[in-house]
Order: structure tokens, then C-alpha cells, then sequence
């Protein structure tokens, strides 16, 4: 199996992962449960790269499920500059696909310390993260053997999901999220062949394209960092997400026809915000990629990857996050790449 | 005067506007005190583009200097998903140059509606962020005509550390941070003309480039981003800014011959992150761009900018910026573009 071949099977397997996590919902449920007993004061969570993005997502999605505000902290506070990491009553999330990031876990052994409650949520069981928390949410998702994360990303989402589901709405609302979760399963396996084939048309409309820009407004800014990330990592792009509204303030500058906008459409409130970033962009003369669940509501786009809409809005980025990963293989393999095996990366980063 | 004259003078004139802001720190420091006199549980704070790049400064000096942990907040899940914007108890701050931006005027609203102390931080005084706060630090360097954002933000950097001297260190702290921005701006003085001249012979040497990595770590952050921003808006650059340790996981692999990393070096414990990813970006083989005031302690570095170290760590970020907004404007000449007046964009930013 080529490196390509490891990738597109790890991206194809991802609904049939997310199925497996389910058979230890309970476990997240029990953890879910003890944090649930004592709410915390605050929420910080640490992390680097795709798992960075999994606590983007982590921050809409304990706040509007638990009502807990979370923190994307600053690790250098107190690993460079001595002052405290966490405090009592507050909640310590390290995340990391592999469990072995040295400034992830020294922050959170840092935090408990301190006096925080501590979570880790990782891939790689036994870890040195792990090892440094009271709580572990398993992923649970199998070694990834791609270097670029995909599974472990849609995989921390539903971990989390599972886990917000349980703490703010009780054994119910974990109920609810494992049929969402099935459910969302089920719509990605049945939308993964139609997404690849506009996928591979996309390539090769873009394999001349070195810059991008993406855009999201609410949850789904997760989705926008998350694709931009594996189109550098993959397929070496310049890609830059950043918040519908946030493009005006500046960037808008950079777009041109040779320069496309991205745009990850969500069918609620957030969605005008969306449209006037896609309007601007075409004023521009920047071609438009519409996806996400409110694609199709994007005027103007010219290409449009639409993705099923989610049992509930909350699980939508783990079917949005789809078009892009399979965009980065692809882009990849139109610019001759080996997309198995990006230039310059480690799995396991061990740089503090 | 041409929009290249403008914005120069801008960028020469800063050090002079840091300077008439020290005649108002006395309106800053009682703003501080009614601050400190009921510490906040949390700052919230909302803003967009630069002002958010402010906000990232402020994460680091309002925790260093005061104990007060920081939220870069969504805007979104109060405007959009209908979840409260803040807590009483609470400090949310807007910023926003103009104090037009309606997302921000609209959020901080929120905020105050829901019990939080407000703060408006604006060169817009008598905006709509103003008139939305309990509390006004007014900026206060005279209109900007560039759109491009420059001495605005430094200006922001400097009522951010007249506020935190005054909130965390008492009148004395006031007096050793005003004393600190006359020496800064002393020194930004003394370095302009030299940094002028190293950035138009760089500018010269990138003309042809259109994408590049910003990495540093700790406070410096904020200028990292800053000068993406810069370069982005003004020069038309594909520019992302990251944390040194996050380049490792993923944006390493789109460095290469063409595309350069810009390193932001502090002399102090963040600096081993910085030397480690320039020393990545020297085995993919990308140009370095070493800055900061510990550029010379960077091996390997292709071209140095080094700014004066500033009598207070803290303070540093406002001369750090310079090389970033003076190679903007360069690298806009030398690619035969307006610098005053980039393509698509307005200085008030109206969208929502």
C-alpha cells in the first residue's frame, strides 16, 4: 500500500472509527460525570496543530452544551515565564493524538500541580500525557499511520461531543449523541464517493494554486483551521483560515484570481457573515469553494462540495472537515507528491 | 503626498505618538485602579485583525503583570447562538481602532447587558464601542490615514501596558512603565533610519516571493502575527504566523527555497523554541529573516533585523513590529503596488 493508499484509507475509515468509539461511550460518560459533579470555573485546554483545532471546536462546544468557558491557554505563561499554569476549581485539558507532546504535558502536569482538575484526551494510551492527568478520554480510534492526523481529528470531536453531551444534558443527552454520532456515521459513509469525485475534479482545477484562503464563521471555524492545515502539510499550500469577519480586516487584500477563497457554510445564524466574505471574494475576482452543510446557500461559489447536514449542528464539523481532507491527498497527488509522507514532519513531535 | 508618504510617516511618526500618549497616563492609570480596586475573574476580549493581534498582547501582559487570565472570546456564541456573552464579575474589552466595528460595539453591549464590566479601547473616541462601555481607554494618537494599521496598534500596546503597569504594580508601576515608553520610543527613534535601510535591500531580495512562515513564541507572538498581517494586507503576501512549536506540527512541510521563515527572537526562556524551528527551516532549506531583540542569538539566519531590547520585556513588542510594518511598505514599492491604498479594502470595516 502506497503512502497515498494509507491516507485515503484512513480518511474512508473515519465513520467506521467514530461506530467503535461508541462501544466505550460509557467510559467518556463516567469521566464526563465526575467533571459534571463540580462544574468548572474555567476550562483551558493546551495543545498544538490539529489537536488545536479539536480545542477551537472544544471551546463552542462547552460552552453553548455546559455553559463552561474554555481557554486556548498560552503553555509559555508558565513553562517560560513562571507564572501559574491553572488554578483550584478549574479545569486542565492537554490534547494530543499521540499523547508524547513535551510542552503539552509538562503544562498540564504544571496545572495539576496547581490544583486543577486534569484531562487528557489522547490517542496514545500510557502516554506521557496521560501519565500526567486525573482523567483520560481514550480516542480510541486505532494507530493512525499517516503522518497527517485525520481520524484522531473527527475522532477527538466525537470524544468531545460525547463528553459535553453527558455533562451538560446527562445520561439523555449521551444517549442523543451516540444515535447523532451514528447517525453523522452513517451520512459521511454514504457522501464520502460523490465528495471524492468532485474532489479529484477540484485537484486538478488547483494544481497550479499556491496560496488560499478559508473562512468560517461559529463551530465551523474549527473546520476552516483544521482543512487549511492539512492543504499546507499535504499538499504544501499557502493556506490561511480565518473568521468570515476577520477577512475584511485586512486580508481581503491578498485575495485574486489566483488566489481562492474557501468558505465552510453553516445553515444558522452565523451564515450571513459567511455570504458577505463569498460576495467580497468574488468582487475580488477570487474563485469560491462553497462546503460545508449551507454550501449550496453560498451565491456565486464556483465550486460547491456540499456535505450532509448533521443530525445535530454541533456534530456538523466532523462531516465538514471531510471535503478537505480528501482535497489534501488529492492536491497532493495532481502536484506529485507523496502524500503518505510530507517533506520535513515527524509523527510524533518531540520539539518543546 | 503620495499613500507610500503617508503610511511612511505613520510608521516614523509612532515613537512621537507613544510620547503624547504619556500625557494622558494619568486618565489611563485611574481607569486601571477602578479596575484593580475589584479584580475581574476573567478578561474577555473582542476584536478583529489588529486589534486582535492587541489582544494576544494582552494575554500575555494582563496575566504576567496582573494575574488575570485572558479569553480571546467568540463573538459568535452570544451573537449568534444565543449564549451569554459574560458573567458579572467579569471584564470584556473591545478593541477596535475605530470603534465602528459592529460586531464588537454589539458584543461588548452584550456583555454589559449580562453583568460584566466594560472596557471600550479605541482611537475612536465617542464611537459606538465607546459609548457601549462602562470604561474608556482612549488610545489617542491622532486620526490614521493609512489604512493600513500601524502607529493604532502600537498605540494600543502602550494604554494595554499603562493599564496592566497600573492594575498589577500600583502608581510606581505607572511611573517605571511611563518611563519605560519614553525609553522605547528613544530607541525606536535612534533605530529607524538603520532598519529603514536593512529592509529596502531585503524588500529588494523578496520581491518575487509570495508566501512565508512567522513563527515565535511567548509575547512575541503577537508581533508574529502582526507582521503577517501587514505583509498580507499590504504587500499582497501569503503570510501565516504560528508559534514556533506549532510549525513542527504540520507547516513545516510547505518551507522550502521559496518560501522564507521569519523568526520573532526574545532574549529570555522562549528563545530555544525559536532557535529550534529556525534550525528546521534551515534544513528545509527556506531563507531565514531573523528579528527581534535577540535576532543575533539565531544561527544561521540569512537576514537579520535585529530591534533594540527594551528596557522592559513587555515594552518590546512595540519595537519588535517595526521591521514588519517598514518591509510591508518596501516590498509594496518593489512590487510596484500603492501601499497607501490596498486593493478591497476600507478603513472602517462595516461588515457584520
Amino acid at each position: 500500500v502506497t503512502g497515498a493508499g494509507v491516507l485515503r484509507a484512513e480518511i474512508h475509515g473515519q465513520p467506521e472509527a467514530w461506530r467503535g468509539q461508541l462501544a466505550r461511550a460509557g467510559e467518556v460518560g463516567a469521566v464526563a460525570a465526575a467533571l459534571a459533579a463540580a462544574p468548572p470555573s474555567l476550562v483551558r485546554i493546551a495543545a498544538h496543530g490539529t489537536s488545536d483545532h479539536a480545542a477551537v471546536y472544544a471551546g463552542y462546544l462547552l460552552r453553548a452544551r455546559c455553559g463552561w468557558t474554555v481557554v486556548r491557554d498560552s503553555m509559555s505563561l508558565p513553562l517560560y515565564y513562571g507564572v501559574r499554569a491553572a488554578a483550584p476549581g478549574e479545569l486542565a485539558i492537554g490534547i494530543s493524538q499521540s499523547g508524547q507532546t513535551p510542552d503539552v504535558a509538562a503544562w498540564l502536569a504544571r496545572a495539576r500541580q496547581d490544583g486543577a482538575t486534569t484531562l487528557a484526551i489522547t490517542n496514545g494510551e500510557g502516554s506521557a500525557l496521560a501519565a500526567a492527568a486525573d482523567h483520560v478520554l481514550a480516542v480510541g480510534v486505532g494507530p493512525e499511520r499517516s503522518i497527517a492526523a485525520t481520524k484522531t481529528y473527527t475522532g477527538t470531536l466525537a470524544a468531545l461531543a460525547l463528553l459535553a453531551a453527558r455533562a451538560g444534558g446527562g445520561p439523555d443527552g449521551l444517549d442523543a449523541t451516540v444515535r447523532g454520532l451514528r447517525r453523522a456515521a452513517d451520512a459521511a459513509e454514504a457522501a464520502l464517493p460523490a465528495l471524492e469525485r468532485a474532489v479529484a475534479a477540484l485537484a486538478a482545477a488547483l494544481a497550479a494554486t499556491d496560496r488560499m484562503y478559508l473562512v468560517a464563521r461559529g463551530v465551523e471555524l474549527a473546520t476552516a483551521q483544521e482543512i487549511a492545515l492539512k492543504l499546507t502539510e499535504v499538499a504544501y499550500l499557502g493556506a490561511k483560515a480565518m473568521s468570515a469577519t476577520a477577512m475584511a480586516h485586512g486580508p481581503v487584500a491578498a485575495l485574486e484570481p489566483a488566489v481562492p477563497l474557501w468558505a465552510v457554510a453553516a445553515p444558522d445564524a452565523t451564515l450571513p457573515a459567511v455570504a458577505e466574505a463569498v460576495r467580497r471574494a468574488r468582487e475580488a475576482g477570487a474563485p469560491v469553494i462553497a462546503s460545508g452543510p449551507a454550501a449550496g446557500a453560498l451565491e456565486g461559489a464556483t465550486w460547491t462540495l456540499a456535505t450532509p447536514a448533521a443530525p445535530d449542528p454541533m456534530l456538523a464539523p466532523l462531516l465538514s472537515v471531510l471535503p478537505g481532507q480528501l482535497l489534501a491527498l488529492e492536491l497532493a497527488l495532481a502536484k506529485g507528491l507523496d502524500p503518505g509522507a510530507p517533506r520535513h514532519l515527524r509523527k510524533i513531535t518531540s520539539a518543546a
